[in-house]
């Protein structure tokens, strides 16, 4: 049972999403491009945006990866949706319509406790207030052996980077500049946490990077 | 006439220098394999070691851009030598022996004047005290048409891109993490500065990211 990080892109200047963001711009303002090379493949484009096409080839099988083997997924409550602070009401169920693409139980990290919610797909979206370790806990006892994807966003992916949880992290830097916002490893010392770059592989969109521990 | 930073190589976490920078160590620790796409090319071979051998290729056409048409270069103290405060002596001349891979005037960004020093080969030291602005006039002066090189290290390449002052950059991101030291973008924004990702390519030791200024 591995904990994974997959398809978590990158700006050539080290920015997850812009600063400034929003409903009308979740991803923060200067980022356009940064998601060209997921958006590009047959994978994306079937199992997030149920639509025909996409490319295949090596972004596509690196996209693929992603949702192999997955038993549950861990997501921060801004990638749920754009609420903050207690839930006024029921009616937020994700960015993601009525037959979400996890198709397994999905903890989200939120300070205030909701019920959980059954989507179509076998998607459940589950509401864990202890933090980390408490999503973590219920998310490999839902995998029942398979792997925890943790989907983000970059504040989630560095708190548990920041306590050595993650055991597998997939890196896709675009070469895109977006200036401010996110960054993904500022401050986290990442080869004391134990992590090294096992293997890359570029393509025209992106280059991708596989970092593991070499240890645990 | 362009003002240019060449195959500065960058790790995934966005380091160009490790912590604990020493004599024995001057990149810092962590940072083993960094610079090995460099190292391999027949380029830096030649320019730098001396050496013959060396690979041709993607790395190697990229790294010998970096010493065309340079008419001069500017290189922060630390990059010339590893004494920090007055110069004791006349006795350091750089890393390099009696003939520096350089062969056009150089301008070394240091507090503490000195005469300038006259190597084999056509390369000369010259000690500037006044800043980065004055280093630059006076290195354009000395290119007469040609471009200026601005070698590093990492603060004097900030200082640089802080006041917006280079035209192109050359990064190569190398598939190694070094966790702590030198970060070449934290706090600098590109974006806002009005820099972007032109073109990149990738090879089996590096991605090259090729950025400039969409004005000016």
């Amino acid at each position: 049972m591995k904990v994974r990080v997959e398809s978590l892109t990158v700006s050539v200047d080290g920015y997850v999403a812009g600063p400034h963001q929003s409903l009308e711009n979740p991803m923060g303002v200067g980022t356009s491009g940064l998601h060209a090379w997921a958006f590009s493949t047959r994978t994306f484009q079937q199992k997030v945006m149920g639509a025909d096409g996409g490319a295949t080839g090596v972004d596509d099988e690196i996209a693929a990866r992603g949702f192999t083997n997955i038993g549950a997924w861990i997501l921060g409550r801004n990638m749920f949706g754009p609420i903050r602070g207690p839930w006024p009401d029921d009616e937020w169920r994700g960015w993601w319509g009525d037959n979400p693409p996890y198709h397994v139980p999905v903890f989200v990290l939120s300070h205030y406790p909701r019920e959980a919610i059954e989507m179509e797909g076998g998607t459940t979206f589950n509401f864990v207030t202890g933090g980390i370790r408490e999503a973590l806990a219920l998310a490999r006892e839902a995998a029942s052996g398979k792997d925890v994807r943790i989907g983000g966003g970059a504040n989630t992916i560095r708190q548990f980077l920041d306590e050595g949880l993650i055991d597998e992290m997939h890196i896709a830097v675009s070469p895109v500049i977006i200036g401010a916002g996110e960054s993904l490893f500022h401050g986290i010392n990442l080869r004391e946490l134990g992590y090294s770059c096992k293997k890359h592989a570029g393509t025209e969109l992106a280059t991708h990077f596989f970092i593991s521990r070499d240890s645990g």
